[in-house]
Order: structure tokens, then sequence, then C-alpha cells
């Protein structure tokens, strides 16, 4: 066979050392937090049953969901008429059984239904794992990309909602953003609003326009609620609540007049008042002024969400939305388990990756790389140097002795290029006196130190 | 769409958050001893281009390779032939063109020749990744499973092979196991028993019958040494290399003698005797006593190996290798980038998962799980430890109030099924005197704190 020239699938990405000890660093991040607050860590197969996953998306999710083909004699079995039709759709459930993860929510309800009997209630979970979209691959699109989602399920209480938005704003902070917005809404303010109009039945409708907002301004949704069934009244009722400003204080009043007489309205205000109480008694009042805002087009999957819902963006670099979740209250009824509710997020790992760079936020030298190079001279060199380099490591420093005396010129760019800030030198002279160099990397200054002070040096 | 009962697909495992615990600890500690040797970590994407795993496996191998089936239309193309016939195998190449990751070599070198111009020599990675097999699903046997691999290419060095022996040596240490062996061999060593004995082409034959000794004895080595074309004086010349016996220094000295007009022989030997020579530079001479053992049965992948060949294995537990490895001169040649040497070992991490578990070495409490449960009584009660909630997490600490006011007894057993070791009992009396009862839920003692106590406690 001859050579081929490799190259990689299509939307998938190698990660370097160098960006590797990036995403370590967001995703350490993520998780120290999310143990903070009593979240565990699972995970789940690459694969599910394909029948775990079809019809959980929609028909173009179901599209997208990459196929396992099956192994060993796959047509064996195959309806003739399918092969001889090249009915591609039609064979697929013949030939294929397994399909690669899509999101991490339907393969955790299938976990929590599958467990059941074994987890104690509420449960606490975290989860950060690639998933995988047959998507045309563009420009911050790819086909394998990670998800990290937390979630609670068999809790009701609002008390969940508020520490999500405590997550959030710990989070995105030990990250180094300094200006974001978490936007909250609630699934039952909209459903109150669809029925002051006295049109319920057009809620998706509704929310699907409202939601376009920010990109089609409010021309274009009033368009779009006229195209999608509502009246030119309507349209005049859902101004002033699609552009409802101010403070959130001033929002939930004007909003508690207009939805009087929604029970299910009322009742989504309340949620979010009580959510915003919580927020207080933590002492996170000044969050209420600055961070959270109130934002009822806001809808995220609306089929999906039963309760509050969020979302993140940062103000400081154009991006789309760096997370986004909310409460859903039958997340596991498609395993057959009813009734269990359940609210989580996530973060966009990826869109936050992009962010820290643009606002270079990695922190310059972690404790993944090694310190420090000891520089290859000679044999004589080498043979001084390996007991050093064994009582450095002895003390947990992360060392290395370069494997070969070439010169010095490419060893200086190996530690360069590794990133190694500091380099050792233990020239003939230098062995004779027990006074070894030791250069900084960074700076070019360079001092004499003898063993025990290089060891107190790097512990 | 009727619900259907969720399970998993076949040879495929859910882990647990105690699971994930346990799997972390045995990566953490792999990472931490791979980066002290100046090891960084790459990622290679799930998937790559089926023609870049076709043929880099055998034939059996071939077959073992998850294929993904292409998007959208993909009978479109394919043969009519082919569907008529149901040549399943053939039909493959037209509606399939990328598969699951079968282990992390070949994507290691389609890295290493695809980035070849922006990395330094030597390059130092490690990689810890699940790779999957469509083998047949058995006890202790997955479909997906984890590979845990560390290697250098660029370097012809033994430092780095001795450096293995440390890295072997100290991360299995740091796991707890106390008797393990590290055993040793040299492909040439191998070469030159096949040339003593007049028969170079046969060493695969060779080193395929030996490899068997522990599982066949003598006897059965004997017999399929005369099946695959030695005459009976060559297995007498044989069986006491098989045998050899007593120290490293011993064997080597016997070998020295048997081999002594094998070029390639004695080549393995100098090259054992150096790697030796660096662990007693290392003032690590024990472990040639106790740990490393020269064993000329060990042959591993041969087709793939070229010099030092390692295995391990735990003498405190029943159990096939833990790990292994060795140097390849040509891992990239394949993809058309001759001459770089390399040299590599891996963790069987699995295996070690029930190693630690049947020797019940995994740390009792991890910092991973939450430290501290608030209980809640009551709205009242409630309302005070939300501010006591933000303090200790604010000082690190990871903690939790349960967000419901159930029965004492419901919160207790949420702590103990998460293995939260202490529990805040904060009653109306507690509350007025300021005296919050911590109860410790190993020991069942109680005892009583003010805020500022409680704090200084847990940090």
């Amino acid at each position: 066979m001859a050579n081929i020239k490799p190259s990689l699938a299509k939307g998938t990405r190698d990660f370097s050392p160098k960006e590797m000890e990036k995403r370590n660093h967001i995703f350490n991040t993520l998780k120290t937090v999310f143990k903070k607050y009593g979240y565990n860590e699972i995970q789940t197969p690459t694969f599910e049953n394909l029948q775990t996953l079809t019809g959980k998306y929609g028909e173009e999710g179901d599209r997208l969901i990459f196929k396992i083909l099956n192994s060993g004699d796959y047509l064996s079995k195959a309806p003739e008429a399918l092969l001889t039709e090249k009915a591609s759709n039609k064979l697929i459930s013949h030939i294929s059984e397994k399909a690669l993860r899509y999101d991490l929510t339907v393969p955790f309800a299938r976990f929590v239904v599958m467990h059941q009997h074994e987890l104690t209630m509420p449960f606490k979970r975290f989860q950060i794992q690639p998933v995988w979209r047959a998507d045309r691959p563009q420009r911050g699109r790819y086909r394998e990309f990670y998800q990290c989602d937390v979630d609670v399920v068999g809790s009701d209480s609002l008390l969940n909602e508020a520490e999500f938005v405590l997550i959030y704003n710990e989070a995105l902070a030990a990250l180094g953003l300094k200006d974001f917005t978490i936007k909250i809404n609630n699934r039952k303010i909209l459903t109150g609003i669809a029925e002051v109009i006295g049109k319920p039945e057009l809620i998706v409708d509704m929310t699907v326009a409202i939601d376009k907002l920010d990109k089609i301004g409010l021309e274009g949704v009033n368009k779009e609620l006229l195209e999608r069934g509502f009246t030119e009244e309507d349209v005049e009722v859902l101004r002033p609540i699609i552009l409802l400003e101010g403070t959130n204080q001033d929002k939930l009043a004007s909003l508690k007049s207009v939805l009087a007489k929604s029970e299910a309205g009322l009742k989504g205000i309340a949620e979010i008042e009580e959510v915003f109480a919580y927020l207080t008694s933590f002492g996170m009042s000044a969050l209420l002024d600055k961070v959270v805002e109130l934002d009822i087009t806001l809808a995220r999957g609306l089929n999906y969400y039963t309760g509050c819902i969020f979302e993140v963006k940062t103000n400081e670099v154009a991006m789309g939305s760096i997370g986004g979740g909310g409460r859903y209250d039958d997340l596991t009824g498609m395993f057959g388990l009813k009734d269990l509710t359940g609210v989580g997020v996530s973060f966009g790992a990826d869109r936050i990756y992009d962010v820290l760079e643009e606002l270079n936020l990695y922190p310059e030298s972690s404790a993944a790389t090694t310190q420090l190079l000891l520089v290859n001279f000679d044999p004589a060199c080498e043979a001084f140097l390996l007991p050093v380099l064994m009582q450095l490591r002895n003390e947990g420093v992360a060392v290395e002795l370069y494997p070969a005396a070439v010169k010095l010129k490419k060893q200086m760019s190996y530690a360069d290029s590794k990133g190694i800030p500091y380099v050792l030198l233990a020239g003939e002279e230098e062995i004779k006196s027990g006074e070894l160099s030791l250069k900084d990397m960074r700076s070019g200054e360079q001092q004499k130190l003898n063993m025990e002070a290089l060891i107190k040096y790097f512990k």
C-alpha cells in the first residue's frame, strides 16, 4: 500500500500540548466550582443504542447523528428491496444499531432512568465530554466538540436556580471574565403572555418570533408575528411587553400588571422573584443590579423548558451565548420515568476558549509544564546531573535532562519552544566548584546556586 | 412512539460519581508523574479518516474497527453490484469514510507527521483517551476502554528507556502498589538468538512460541517450535536460553557467551546494560535487584518494536500485564516520515482500576466530594444558613444546603450515600445561641462550634 498523506477527518481537531493546557485550565476551573456546589462527575459511553437517540432531537437532529455501521456481515439481514432502491434512510436501522452521543442530555436521562434505584435524590451531576454532530463544518463549528453540563434532578427548590446563577458568576469570574450578563426568563411568563393575548396555542410561534429581537429588531419581530397568525391588535398588545425596560424590579412590576389575569404568568413572576430573593439572602443582591437581567424575549429550546430559563453572554467580546439552561419537568419521560423535575445549565467550552484567547486571560505558566531543563554538555556532565535530576524529582519538581549532548543552541530552543522557564548549565567549571548556573529564560538573568539552594529555589 | 426501556450499548459502561472519583485518582496520579518527567498532554479526535486506520492492525484489527456510516444519501454512489451481492466487506469503503480510534498509537503517528514542522524534537507526549474495538464483550473486556500512553519521539538516547522504568516505578508506587515486576527485553537479543540458531527468517515464529512460556510451559513451547519449522537440534540450543535463570547480571553474562557471534545480539545486550547503568547512576540500583527483571521470553507486538521491550505486572493480585511498551524505529513510516525513532509505554487503566479495588488502595475521601451538608429544618433555618453557605464557599469549602425541609432521616441518608463526612445541624436553639452542631458522620460524634470556629475547622 502506498503511503497516504495523513489528514484529519473533516470538522475534527488535534489538541497540542499548549491547547490542552488551556482547555484543561477551563475544565479544571469549572470542575472546581461544580464540586464546591456539591455536584459530582459522571461519564456515559461515546456511543448509545441508536434507538436511545432517535426521535429525541427532531428530524434535523436525527439526520445529524453519526451512525456506526454494524460489525461483521452487516448486509446479511438487510431487505433486498431497500438495497436495490438505494433507500439510504430506511436502510439505516437494518445496518446500524449504534450511534455517537449527540448531546449530554439524552444520555443523562437514560443514565438516571437506568440507575434510578441506586441514585439518592436530589441527584447532582456534572458531565464534561465530547459530542458529535454531522453538521457542515465552518469557522468555530466542529463535528466534535465538548459540552459541559451541570444538572440536578429530583428537587423543585428554586434554591437550585439561584445557585446556578452563583455557579455561572463564580466560574466565569474565576476564568478572569469581568463583564458578563446572566439573562433569566421563565417559561410560565411566556405562557402567561400568550394567554393574555388569547392565543395560548400560538406560544411556540410567539416565542420563536420574539426570541429574534436581538437579530432582526422590533420591525422584524412584528412582521414575523403577523406571518405566524397574530393580528395587528395582538402585535400592539405585545409591543410594550417585548420592549420592557428598566431595572429587574421595574420589569417585574410591569409584568405583574400585564399578566394579572394569567395564573401561569403570575406563577412565573413569583418564581423569578424567589430566585432573586435567594440571591439577596446569599448577600449577592449586587448581582441583580449588574449581572442578572430579566429578559422576557429569552426562549431557548422552549419545548423542553418548563420553568426558569438562563442564557449567559460576555460583554467584553462579540460572541454568541457562552452558556444556557433551565428547568425541565419531563426529561426522563421519554424513557418511561414520569414526573422527575430537573434544572441544569451548560458552559460552551469552545466559545469560552476563544473568549479567553482574545482577552489574553490564560495564566502565563501553569504547574503543568516542565519547570527546569538540565543542559547536557557531555557524558561527564550527564553523569553529574543524573542524581541531581532524581533529587529534584523526588522534591516534586517537573524537570528534564536533555537526552543528548547536542549543541547548546538546540537545547535552548527546546526549552524555549516548550515554555520551560529555567535552564541549568553545569559545565566543567560549575561541576568542580559545585556552584551551578541557573538561567531565567524570560529575563535572561543568570545566578549561581549550589544544590541545596537549587532545590530550595524550586520547592 | 412507545417508550423504550433504556439500555447501554453492548460492551459499554456508565461511570457513576464514585467510579469517576476512583478513575480520576488513577488518571491524575499518572498525569502528575508524566508531567514531572517532562511529558505534555495531547488529544486526537475520536474518529479518523478510515484510510488512516485501515491496514495498520492486521486483518483481524481491520474487522474490529468501528466504522461510521456516511451522512446523507450514503448509498447514492454505492456500486449496484456490491449491493445486490450483499458484499458487506467490499461495500464498506463506499459507504463509510470515518472510523473510531482503535488505539492511541496510529493517531499519534498521524499527529507527529502532520505537525512535524511545528514540533520541537524530542517530542514528549502523553495521551489518555478512550479507544473502541468491536470485540465480543466479556468479563473485563469492553468495547470502549481507556488507554494511557506516554511516548517520546526523536531521541535515541537510552536515558528515555531508563526514565520509563522510573516512571513505572514512581506511578505504581504512588497508586499504592508495593510489589510489581518491570520486565525488560530487547528485540535485538531475540534477533541474535534467531541468528545463532541459524534461522533468522524464523524470528517471528520463535518469539511467538517462547512468548507463551508462562502459559504453556517448556513442553508446549518446544512442541510449538517444532511445528513452526525448528529442528530438535534448534530446540536443544534454545532450551538453556529460554530457561535462563539467576540475577540480571547472571543472565547478561550467559547471554554474552551465547550470543558472542551475533552483532545484533551483542548490541541488544549493550543496550540493556546501558539502561541498567543509567538506573545505577540515578541511585536506583535497588530496582535492578527487586523490580526490574530481564526476561528474554518477552516479545509483545514484535513487528513493531526494534529495541527495548517492557512489560509490567503486579505480584499482589492475579492479573495479566498492567502495562507495556518499547522502542520502535519506524512508527511514522506508514505516513511517509522515515527514520524517526521513538520509545513509549502504556498503562492499562482498567486493569489497574480492578487491582486497586481488590487491594482496597483508593484514598478514603478525596477533595472531590462535598465536605459538609447543611441540614434544612425549616424556612427560618434555611434563611439563617444561606449566608453561612456563601461564607464557607468563599473559603473554598465544598458544601451543600439540602434544598428542601424534608425529614432529617432523609437528609442524613443523602449525606451518607454521597459520602459527605460532616453534617451541620442548625435548629432553633442553635441559631439563637450561635453555637451550631457539627456531626462527624463516621464517628457519630457531635460538637458545638460558632461560625468562626466552623470556618476555621474546614479551612
